[in-house]
């Protein structure tokens, strides 16, 4: 989001398909991981040890759930590794509650329905500056009239002797885009009222519906379920993901999903879904 | 080796590349680590972990340095993972040591000298027995028959009245086979004595000659330090490996290390290396 990267989830080889997909792993500041089975962090240990070789000194934070520091100390200790940047480590529960806070967002835990311990991650772009409309702008101004002006102040025009107000020179804020990263869980309507109007809803399903008694077992969703989350919540795009590797077709899960929610897309490995501007 | 497969050292995406060279996991029972960095066993609880995912029953056996039992039983503690197979953790020492013993081969490790404990592993297939002489043979043996030449035993031909002795049917067991794999380490004539005459030596070798005084600070090699060990322990052939990522050509690590060795390979990604019957 603008310059900065979050990485939610890390599973082996992350740091190859960083690579890979020629993604920069020195930019990312903040880690977000969902739950301790290994598909979703046994990269960790792998891209810190890398940032760490690479020359890192930048801080870094990790959030995470508990167990999360100690399985990294105990590796980092039998390396006899000292990383050369600060890690910042806060530990997870299984509560919604605000993790993090900067100038453009704000993320808070999503809480689901898993094996073990698991929360989502809901990002929440804030209110930004109100745009300046080039239709009505008077020709000339200066760097410092153009930052009052996103600051909702008005303009005063001494040549003319006249006060432009901001409503005539500017345009709103865009819309807050919003991001709602809901995996693994099973079908949980108690997210609902959180992630009610987000954007961009990530949502997994490993499972076709023909398989929704394993999913009930195994707490994991169906593409179908994943869509009435979608459509109770009155998201904007649902994104569906992983699949279990006994499906080696995905266009089922879309069909499957379209057929409760239709505005569904497939995440596929390597492929951008960018929420437009 | 026959019907045995073993796997030394799992770094991250092992699983993976096992997949992609059509290597069947499942089929490996002893795993060898040598060190804990974790280029060397990242790769080692995904890999466990899938083995238990897709129904392994049989027995495991995993050798490695102290602490690597403690890291894998953190990790399947917060996962609440309950292996399905038997995983039978042997730990080494920084000394040599027998460590596993059948009726094929002997492995013991190999003391080396790096930043933290790690040992090679040193591979001797016992003498076999002796072969069939296909050119002597009389013709319709049995089974039996041909199982007890192969165990030295000479033929009693019944219809003749005749014994044939073993040394007319039979050849003699061929040359038993031997492979050390040596890294992480500097140079460490130490080892000379134990893998003297190997066939096969794997030895480490990070840097060029160039950065010799980088390999001492970093208990690394240079190709011409392996080339000198596989000299002194008069081995049938060196294969390098473990290259600097700061290398983009690797052809002048054989060109340095054949001043000093001849027979000398580049171990490469997905490359087989096979040692002749």
């Amino acid at each position: 989001m603008g310059q900065e990267f979050f990485l939610i989830d890390c599973g082996e080889g992350a740091q190859m398909q960083l690579l890979a997909y020629k993604q920069k792993a020195v930019r990312i500041r903040h880690i977000f991981i969902s739950h301790l089975h290994g598909d979703h962090y046994f990269g960790l240990a792998g891209l810190l040890s890398s940032l760490h070789l690479n020359g890192r000194t930048e801080d870094l934070r990790l959030y995470g759930p508990p167990g999360l520091s100690e399985i990294l100390i105990t590796q980092f200790k039998y390396s006899d590794t000292r990383l050369q940047y600060r890690l910042h480590f806060r530990e997870l529960a299984q509560v919604r509650e605000p993790i993090l806070e900067t100038d453009q967002l704000t993320v808070e835990t999503i809480p689901l329905n898993h094996r073990i311990q698991c929360t989502g991650f809901l990002f929440r772009e804030k209110t930004g500056k109100r745009r300046i409309n080039k239709q009505t702008l008077p020709p000339n101004l200066s760097h410092h009239q153009l930052r009052r002006l996103k600051e909702g102040k008005d303009l005063y025009d001494a040549a003319e002797n006249l006060i432009h107000t901001n409503e005539q020179l500017t345009l709103p804020p865009r819309a807050p885009r919003s991001y709602a990263y809901c995996s693994d869980t099973g079908y949980f309507e108690n997210m609902v009222e959180q992630i009610s109007g987000v954007d961009l809803l990530y949502h997994e399903s490993t499972f076709l519906d023909d398989q929704r008694e394993r999913a009930t077992e195994t707490f994991h969703s169906t593409a179908k379920q994943a869509a009435a989350i979608a459509k109770l919540a009155s998201v904007g795009k649902l994104i569906l993901g992983h699949y279990s590797s006994r499906y080696r077709d995905l266009s089922p899960f879309l069909e499957e999903a379209k057929t409760v929610f239709e505005n569904t897309v497939l995440s596929i490995e390597g492929e951008d879904i960018v929420l437009e501007e």
